[in-house]
């Protein structure tokens, strides 16, 4: 038996020799390497990440701070030398938090307790008083609607936890993220007041986390408001057995009207074939909270990085290499649709690359396409130096989602996910929580992928 | 040649079927994953070490800390019920760093400015008042060997930084941790006064990474601390042209007599060989900076957690899987030797697991021996559900090194190396750094290639 498996084994790695050999790696694993090398050197990435998250800080769309960012996005590819540095112009929605937050468990005893409590993102307000009324917990949708006229008037806590067992906290996200964003829907429908959300996280921490939410229009609009988990453990505790809690909400937030602001954009052109055209990019505007530094001014610094790093090793791509900042990815996406929807005669794009993911150990990338796919597995073992070559079927990313539409490959850059939504939407996610080395290494490896669509085609 | 290439590409699937089907995989896969599962859901490794990193804190050879923890552990295993929980009793070296530590730059017109240092481990004292000498940097050894008559009465200064553009941090380290180790020796064979040395990380930072350093019999002892890496960049540009700058030192440091401590064993009986013992463990020791968390904090909650996992879910292996915390890692190693040297009739060690790399991400495992290392990659696909099934020819670990020269099997936990210098040794290495799921991970690698080496041997 043992002689069999050896020589199955070995026709095995005689075909992945050939492989190699046909496609001729070599020059792009040393490029690869060159590559990955002067981004850990330079660290670059991270000094803009820092001027970004410091100097720039939180933009969400509309805000000063966004708007700050493109000045600063345009300025800082412009400095770097890229061709065609241009803004694209985009009307992004303009919700604001607003000055006042409040929560409070009121007690039959009338004693108060503090809850750490930030409205969601696109919420209304609560009346300027407040609202003060019962809790009910729920943990799926079809418990709220079997609540039937127990609902009327009470604010419905929505504390379906993200399941900790995934090995994927995107997985476990997508399971629980429904509650934040079609919770004040639901609770509405059955006649509640507001609706409470459990934090989109794993950790117990104490900090609420923020994300979008969305009203229909055939339902009345409630507030609504992410309370942290420990907050929520402490709530549900409260309710065991059916006793009655009130909770008080007070919410200050606001939609505005729409403002202008845009998509920055700035290139390598190609030398071959400039008409054909790779997008890489990530997500400036962030959420209202910490730095936005994982979400996503990794992805955005990334993007430029990618850039820098083959302008600065002297490479020339074949095919044009543009870096796009997108507008308004976290409550709109009307930066990647206004993009995806602009007349660019005699253009065709042939991928588009988001890091919208954190800016964590790169361990490969998710394609949509399938043959794109399978040309890029091919590839993979380039990236393995870093551990970067995890290549999966399905991928890509909000930002790029109306590309893909339009038949574009899209590619997502896969991380090390695990401390993701430690951060995610939350004053945790600032600067400090992210690793020089680790955010360098995805920039590289954006860099490298780029490079060889932009020789090889796809 | 396309058609080639699939009839090769066919039979290394072929051939990896069959490898998986003789070996009858499948259970495995389920019991990984449940164990996968049961460590994030239980989150019982992060509870450990938070109550290791707070409720004990450091714990340097010798100290008062590593006392508690030595009783810490013994109670936490008698806790979750392991078999033939004891201490195995150990001389360790006790050095203190006292109570005062100063670093100035001296500038001639009489300024000064601080320097953040701390002595190295093992360290003698500076005399009372504080050593202030003229400063010579220096990149290696054969620098220092040049310097000559010069040297005399200098302190010198190392500081050729860790290799930023090495993909492996690990590496890094071991380009540049000479310095640490043997630079006052080689600071005093010239005439130096003390050797102050580059702290070991890639980041610039402001708090100094303390670490050991040995003297040799035949060169006189001089004080040797550690340096920031802000204050060696600082000291390095102060330099430049030849300038004169004296640097003030004050160290404490004492080594007093030896003091008796202990490694924590406990175990899960073997049902069918029990005298066959498979090693799992880190090392309960740690410098006297920040809590010791990822050093090796998450290493010993990993070992207990390995056979706690086993033990909840049910599972009874066919050999011995024994939890041994070994004591004195850092600075002797006197832990390790002497569970390596003890005569332990009738038992047989197969195999011996460490994790001594931080609680990051698991990626896989490194194997000390050829024929161990086949084996063990054949399981890899075992661990891919989590990333962690890269197998490696050459690892193990330090504490466990001595029983590998004895000839057991050594393997080590790989994990995602790039925060753990961020960390090392400094008072950066406390429990905000540990992210509870990669922790969890790697405990539930651990315990599973344990088990599978109690089931099916080496």
């Amino acid at each position: 038996m043992h002689h069999v498996l050896r020589f199955f084994a070995l026709l095995g790695i005689l075909a992945s020799l050939i492989v190699s050999l046909t496609f001729s790696q070599q020059p792009y694993d040393l490029l690869a390497q060159k590559i990955a090398r002067e981004a850990l050197v330079s660290n670059k990435a991270y000094d803009m990440l820092n001027e970004l998250c410091t100097k720039v800080g939180t933009r969400l769309s509309g805000s000063a701070g966004a708007a700050k960012a493109v000045v600063w996005g345009k300025k800082t590819m412009e400095e770097l030398g890229f061709e065609n540095v241009h803004l694209e112009p985009v009307m992004v929605p303009h919700w604001t938090r607003g000055k006042e937050e409040k929560g409070f468990i009121f007690f039959p005893d009338g004693k108060r307790e503090k809850i750490n409590i930030t409205a969601l993102g696109g919420s209304i307000a609560t009346p300027a008083q407040g609202i003060v009324a019962e809790v009910i917990e729920v943990k799926s949708f079809d418990e709220v609607r079997a609540l039937g006229a127990k609902a009327k008037g009470k604010i419905i806590f929505f504390n379906r936890p993200m399941d900790r067992a995934l090995f994927s906290t995107g997985a476990a996200y997508g399971g629980a993220v429904g509650q934040r964003g079609r919770g004040a829907v639901e609770a509405a429908a059955v006649g509640g007041v507001a609706a409470l959300v459990r934090s989109m996280t794993t950790r117990l921490d104490d900090v609420p986390h923020t994300g979008a939410m969305n009203y229909v229009d055939s339902i009345k609009k409630v507030p609504t408001a992410a309370i942290s988990t420990i907050g929520a453990e402490r709530l549900s505790k409260l309710l065991i057995g059916g006793k009655h809690i009130q909770v008080y909400l007070k919410l200050s937030a606001e939609t505005l009207p729409d403002v202008e602001s845009a998509n920055v954009i700035g290139e390598l052109r190609g030398t071959e074939k400039p008409e054909e055209v790779i997008v890489i990019g990530g997500h400036l505007d962030s959420w209202d909270k910490g730095q936005g530094a994982h979400d996503d001014g990794t992805g955005v610094v990334q993007s430029i990085e990618a850039l820098r790093l083959l302008k600065s090793l002297g490479v020339k791509p074949k095919r044009t290499i543009r870096a796009v900042l997108f507008m308004n990815e976290e409550n709109g996406l009307r930066g990647g649709a206004a993009y995806a929807a602009k007349n660019r005669p005699g253009e065709k794009h042939i991928a588009a690359i988001e890091s919208d993911a954190g800016g964590f150990t790169p361990r490969g990338f998710g394609v949509s396409d399938s043959l794109a796919y399978l040309k890029i597995y091919q590839w993979a073992s380039i990236f393995s130096f870093m551990g970067a070559d995890k290549i999966q079927r399905g991928g890509g990313g909000a930002d790029i989602s109306p590309l893909m539409r339009n038949g574009v490959v899209g590619i997502g850059l896969n991380v090390d996910g695990h401390r993701y939504f430690d951060y995610h939407h939350s004053d945790h996610d600032t600067i400090d929580k992210v690793n020089e080395r680790e955010l360098s290494l995805g920039a590289a490896a954006m860099s490298i992928l780029a490079y060889m669509i932009a020789q090889e085609g796809l």
